[in-house]
């Protein structure tokens, strides 16, 4: 297979909050890194990762996550989703993590393609202006199977 | 490869909410647009999609989910869950989605497959007869990877 | 491409709810069985899973989680989460589905290989110490990709 075509990874992104945007950037950044082809789909929540207005205010998600380590109950109390995203951006600061942000331009810089699920957009009402300029493409799930063949998927 | 085996997706739907059954199904359909063999595994939450009594009900997850664009603590409140869940299908339909219900008789008609995962139907207590007809059978998780070979495998 | 590589899935468990534990460790049991080469790795929230001090008390995500039947503000209630958690527990066990510590043994001893991430690690400020010895090594999401060539991947 390697001799044929590269090595491919399609990474759908449909979660907007800063704990699910993570694993997808981090991923395709790691694929990036070491030469693999590295494609990324926004879908559903996911936009809000591309999104100019929303990018930079994603929130850890608190309630019903079990793993945050507070009870169901605290989780719901206002702030405690804002205490939590704060720490977490803290904490990824001190191991040297990029913001989302920062993320989606060094992936662009990379050489990774950004899409926008057209879908998507048409049901939340954005337009291309509400985007990143770093994303190359709005694409119907058609389009995106179509791109993404011969990738490892990878549905975050 | 595309000589010897078609292409060919292996898409789980693992959740129950609203927003997290789309994705599985829009892909599913797309794939099988664009003449991709395409099988669907329904397990753990995601059976409501194919639970006769449960599939026109899926609500949108507001709590919990910081890019619904409301604060957790009113995300808890009783009917703002529902009032996410008619503005998303109202949205859906402007931009003529098919229901949840019409999307599985769309991709029975294209020539998807659907199975429901044995575990999760003994966990639930399930049986046949609270499926809809559309499920071709009930399998384990190792039957799933022998039918999934060679698939790009999606897990929503 | 049966007679160059066999057969592998990578799975990635980046999610600490026991709803979401038990699909990775099921699939990757699963493909064991029927001798898939089959790999884990523990991000982010999924590292609960190979903690200690924590897998044994993973709780059923009840709040956003309309599929378990409860209003959203009911799942906000203390108590209800454990209640799930136990109903679950109980209805695991009745179909004899091992624990996740069992689980996480069963997947050693068949061969699957088990990985942590770095970054997660970091994050958290967890150290090996913290991770159940069946845990192999601790990979960087480059480390990951390499590892998963071929691989039908899985990110739950």
């Amino acid at each position: 297979m390697s001799e044929e075509t590269p090595r491919k990874v399609a990474i759908i992104c449909s979660k907007g909050t800063l704990d699910m945007a993570y694993p997808g950037l981090i991923m395709a950044n790691a694929a990036r890194l070491i030469g693999i082809d590295c494609m990324l789909f926004f879908t559903f929540w996911g936009l809000d990762i591309i999104n100019k207005n929303k990018m930079d205010k994603l929130q850890v998600a608190t309630v019903g996550n079990p793993s945050m380590g507070m009870p169901t109950f605290l989780g719901g109390i206002p702030g405690m989703g804002a205490m939590a995203t704060s720490m977490m951006k803290k904490e990824m600061e001190k191991i040297e993590i990029p913001t989302v942000r920062e993320m989606i331009e060094i992936l662009d810089a990379s050489g990774a393609d950004l899409y926008a699920c057209k879908m998507a957009m048409d049901m939340f009402k954005l337009t291309t202006d509400d985007l990143v300029p770093e994303v190359k493409e709005v694409l119907t799930a058609t389009d995106f199977w179509e791109k993404a063949e011969g990738a490892q998927v990878v549905f975050v």
